[in-house]
């Protein structure tokens, strides 16, 4: 469901004493000669031609949730592992899943206009005929709704939107809004329009964002045309994922279910997706206020805000059935640990097609598991037992993952070391986010995979990617160009890591290529296998390159003597992030007192056009001062643990057994960072560090309790988080500490 | 002929010693309390009314260069003056000037284009169908052509958009360049087109930059519709303005001529301005790379750089006629100093009706001098005299001011203690560039000058808008909040004040309003009355507050009894400048090195997408260290000098004589800074610290000759440069410690 986003890598700035010559932590000298050579056989069984191959069979026909072509699909990668000699489990959930049943928009005088709400056959690709199995575009989990009333654009539907949106007099109360594709994810805009009292919700494509402003158009080129529709699920995930009527359990098939009123992340009003082609007429229609710079789109015309003369009807009907989702799961046991897990995993169900999204990634893992059962049949045997997952139901709210995590979460906890996840690929640079005590493994892994374009390393060429990154000063890239390594980023959300990571508190990572492959085929027909060899990833050896550097996470993980965390590197990320929000409530605090004067002198009204009639913004509550005594003197504790941990497992000769407790004490020690109730108003998600944002969707939030308190003016939460999250640092400090104790 | 920008106001931030208490600097007490009487009587005087029928009376017809309504405007504003009792004179040159005899603008295969060329007749603009006296859409100063070759798109056709044409291999040598209006002056784009071998160039107007992507098109709001175009000239100005036969002397009607082929400012390249009417099919004809984002307009389809498969063919012939030019001058003898003389000027000149420019600019300074009339007959004289003068062919290129300010060159370094310059002017916010050592005069004047929109002085305004400005950070903000005076904008060119200031030395001004006014009438038949009283200051209330800003610049000047020069601001500025071009040097050299060892390390290599076919950029020489001691030194010295004088003046009881030798000695300073031989190729421009950029046109270079000779990479040149600009400061610096001896 992710879109990859070249700008995964963060760009945090310091030093590892990591060197870069040919060791690999966590084995032995021999063993680690062993692994590199166990690699390098592995890599040998990989060929690109099975990547396009099995892109080719899954992306055949349209598979999403309970279709007869998700279902053959799921067949298809059983089928696979169980050649390939893998123990296979398809374990069946049973989610809801509404389907769209009636989908009408039109516009009522002074111009009338039906829209089409259909994407067009093209001749030149191959499966957009297929419309007999299409879901049309439509939005997962709009509410049911048959809604008439003025239009008003509304930007990109963030709340700042909402706050010019006030400036101006507009309210949305009682109005459809229209919102630009894009910022923030999709399911954002219709919680944010609810929430001002909008009662319907369309979300279009504009050509500035993903059509003709970037290039040409499919199926000339790689961009969306005229009539391509995102669909897309705009559950509000960043409550909870999943089956909206299992919340933090199992949806299996005798599972206690809400009543679907009852499930606090399923919106109230009716949203749509729409083409260019069927946005223009209505924002054509649009009177009002001429919208400012940062609204304005590329289709020909001046963009008002709105309300125009005309009404707009919006009605939506679903059929809301529970349907079957099937989850993969291929074990591989292990030779001395099986009690201990790496998983893999990739969703397989799509919008349509879904060649890009996710089948590219999904044929990467198959291809890495192909590989590792050839290794096998040259005796080689993991140490720790691999688990190769094929997620179903991802699309519409990470299903198949989550219920699953659900079900297993003790089991989990106990047994998995990290959850490897990859979703769709393509051609360009290596996109890496996760748990940051693997930040230093996770560069040796990058360190040893070679980019096929350019000879140098993945590592090397995401790093130079980071120094040539869009509006670098030139002090910034001359400090760059010092740095032989790479920060990985924090994960937010939009694919199957977050019950691992933020339910569970799961070592993970999010891994994947991309950057050379923009387009505008992202969850429409067009993401198809035509569109996906001619403009993502043509050769199909980027899916190579995913699963020599999934592959090598899992192996490596599988096979390492000491597992590689490295607290002290986690402990500098989490470090900058405390000093991130602490340097937050002091920006606000100043930004706020400064626009409380430029209120009070009533500078805005001096020098605001009066043409414009643009209201001066609102004066906001002062910030005070915060205590971050708590956190700090956490931090500080951390800093003398981690330092002392690292010296200890240096310094000690740990036998098989003692090792085996000391690997089972590191793995789970990110769980010590899960909040017992949760982030406030959304306890599905527990872990202190990590989190999707309450108003960005997939994107991260570090902290994300003191944070996004701070960020919502709330004051009295901000204090609170700080002492929650100082608390549970301390404990996880006192964790880490009793792991270096018993080693001593 | 200069586009007001609402940016005018310089953003260099330091504070002033100067009070905002009713105090006028030059004024003893009791001649500042008369001086403040009659400057009330003065405003009671100025009708909006007036304004606003003067705006109608002379744009009521097409009166460019050499026209019958050109000749009637001049007759018109001789006869107001005369009727206002003030000596008037109509000085008469002879110009070169082309108008455009053929204009063939046409595509060749696959698709067949003419260019209609035309702008269109609207109902809704009373003027705009006096096609029999228009001139044409055209760039004045094109080379005559008949030229065929391919089309490449050049972005804005500024030097680094060729940079980044090699970087793709594309070379317009012997090819049609087509070039956007903006970013920089227009003559900048030919001239730059025409340095890299091509053949023609076409420049047209990209609703991006002042269509429909900002607000509605005209008739129905102020923005470019889809045929309207930009005429302007095209003469190479920053070589040097007036007629480009005579340069540094008048024309004459018997003067010597140069033969128009050694007239170094002239361009050897056709060119033709186009609305984006004739663009989009030329546009939409190009193939090859897709433009890089800051390329892109806000036409519908994808811009892609060309060649194309299509051939462009341009013909364009002149009749190069020499015309008459009327400078309208009218002086009011000063009853005390009439040897010493201030200057008002504004243009009467316009490519059509140019209600907004020149007109409103044109009307308030009428309106001024009328103002003045009145005070007259109450039995006020000024001090000083008072000259008001009215340029014909601005447009061209700053023609009759310059050939003015040629022709009586000696006299006008002798008398002139200041040139005040306006032009088109609307509703908005006061921008004032001009000499520093007049910058707390300035901001005298602009404190007692009331907003009629806000109702606080035209000062707090300019302030307030400086410190809401986009980009601004909060930081930066507050600090601009406690701070109560603005700095005034260094100029360049774009107006009558050139000759005045970067020829002559005269300290000079330009002011005008605007920022409120948006539109996209310039030079286009839609630059109409109907027009401006729509989108430009309807109530022609901002026409009366140029004439009270510009009024009391002049009566103060005239009336003062110690010239109200501040060289301690002046040399504030000029050591920010100093402090700007060392930083510059040491940037470039860091940013040069930086940006080599990524080339050397083939990073561009490595992260540039294979499929952009974009080679890295170009290595480039290592900027050396200059010895910028001489400079330092001699702005240590002048810092020194201008206490010493400052104390001097302040504590000196100066009688009338002698107070009248420290004024000239103050007022003619400023040609202490004129440097012998002028710029570098061009020394018709000899203010040491001010200068039309070469590749800019418009855009100031402060301390040019060392400021361009870095940017340029000219490393000799810019060390030459360093020690010529250090030894005029020198000397400047001696003459000013002249003055303070002389009085001690």
């Amino acid at each position: 469901m992710r879109k990859f986003l070249p700008g995964i890598i963060a760009t945090l700035s310091f030093f590892y004493g990591w060197s870069q010559s040919k060791t690999l932590s966590g084995f032995k000298e021999n063993s680690a000669k062993q692994e590199f050579s166990t690699e390098e056989k592995f890599d040998s069984y990989l060929k690109a031609d099975n990547v396009g191959q099995l892109i080719k069979d899954m992306s055949a026909r349209p598979h999403h949730v309970g279709s007869p072509g998700g279902k053959a699909v799921a067949d298809y990668i059983y089928n696979k592992f169980k050649s390939w000699g893998y123990d296979v489990q398809m374990e069946t959930f049973y989610v809801l899943f509404p389907t769209p049943k009636t989908r009408v928009l039109e516009m009522t005088g002074p111009t009338k206009f039906k829209a089409s709400l259909m994407e067009k056959v093209l001749p030149e690709d191959a499966t957009s005929n297929q419309t007999s199995e299409q879901l049309p575009p439509y939005n997962c989990w709009s509410a049911d709704g048959d809604v008439t009333g003025e239009l008003v654009f509304v930007n990109y539907g963030l709340p700042e939107d909402y706050e010019y949106l006030e400036r101006l007099g507009i309210d949305v109360k009682g109005k459809i809004v229209i919102a630009k594709y894009g910022r923030s994810w999709r399911g954002i805009k219709p919680k944010v329009a609810q929430e001002h009292g909008a009662i319907g919700c369309l979300i279009y494509s504009d050509p500035k964002d993903d059509g003709y402003y970037h290039g040409d158009v499919y199926p000339k080129g790689a961009f969306k045309n005229e009539y391509g529709v995102q669909r897309g699920s705009v559950m509000d995930m960043p409550i909870y994922p999943g089956d909206p009527l299992t919340p933090g359990y199992a949806s299996t098939k005798d599972a206690k279910r809400l009543d679907k009123k009852d499930a606090t992340n399923l919106l109230k009003i009716p949203v749509q997706p729409i083409s260019y082609h069927d946005a223009e007429p209505l924002l054509r229609s649009l009177e009002g206020p001429v919208a400012p710079d940062d609204w304005r789109g590329a289709l020909p015309f001046t963009y008002h805000i709105g309300p125009g003369k005309g009404s707009v009807h919006l009605k939506l009907e679903f059929n809301w059935d529970i349907k079957p989702i099937y989850n993969i799961v291929a074990k591989l046991a292990g030779s001395e640990h099986p009690d201990e897990w790496v998983i893999r995993g990739n969703h397989h169900d799509a919008w349509v097609n879904g060649a890009g999204d996710p089948i590219s990634g999904q044929a990467a893992m198959l291809e890495e598991a192909r590989a590792v059962s050839e290794l096998v049949k040259t005796g080689w045997k993991p140490k720790r037992t691999l688990l190769y997952c094929a997620w179903d139901g991802e699309e519409p709210s990470l299903m198949g993952s989550t219920e699953w995590a659900e079900m297993h979460a003790d089991e989990l906890q106990q047994k998995t070391v990290a959850y490897i996840n990859s979703d769709g690929n393509g051609r360009g640079f290596l996109g890496v986010g996760g748990s940051h005590a693997l930040e230093p493994f996770m560069n040796e892994v990058a360190r040893d995979v070679t980019d096929p374009e350019t000879g140098i390393s993945v590592l090397d060429r995401a790093r130079e990617a980071q120094i040539i990154g869009a509006g670098r000063s030139h002090t910034s890239k001359k400090e760059l160009l010092n740095k032989k390594t790479i920060n990985i980023e924090a994960l937010g959300s939009g694919s199957d890591f977050s019950a691992f990571l933020q339910h569970l508190g799961i070592p993970s990572f999010n891994l994947g290529f991309g950057g050379e492959d923009p387009g505008g085929e992202y969850h429409s027909i067009y993401d198809s296998y035509d569109d996906y060899r001619r403009f993502k990833d043509p050769s199909f050896i980027y899916g190579v390159v995913l699963a020599k550097t999934a592959g090598r996470t899992a192996l490596r993980l599988a096979d390492a003597e000491a597992l590689p965390f490295d607290f002290k590197s986690l402990y500098k990320t989490l470090n900058s992030y405390a000093t991130e929000v602490i340097a937050l409530a002091d920006q606000l605090r100043e930004s706020t007192a400064t626009e409380n004067r430029l209120i009070k002198e009533k500078i805005y009204s001096h020098v605001t056009d009066t043409a414009l009639k643009l209201m001066p913004p609102s004066a906001k509550d002062e910030v005070p001062y915060f205590n971050f005594s708590s956190l700090q003197n956490a931090m500080a504790a951390l800093e003398k643990t981690t330092n002392h941990l690292a010296d200890a497992l240096a310094k000690a000769k740990l036998d098989g057994a003692k090792q085996d407790e000391v690997n089972k004490m590191l793995y789970k020690a990110e769980q010590k960072l899960l909040l017992e109730n949760g982030l406030p108003r959304r306890g599905w998600y527990k872990h202190a560090i990590y989190a999707p944002g309450f108003y960005t969707g997939y994107g991260v939030k570090t902290l994300p309790g003191i944070r996004e308190a701070i960020e919502q003016r709330n004051w009295k939460e901000a204090q609170e988080q700080i002492e929650i999250d100082a608390t549970v640092i301390k404990s996880f400090s006192e964790y880490l500490e009793g792991i270096a104790k018993s080693i001593q």
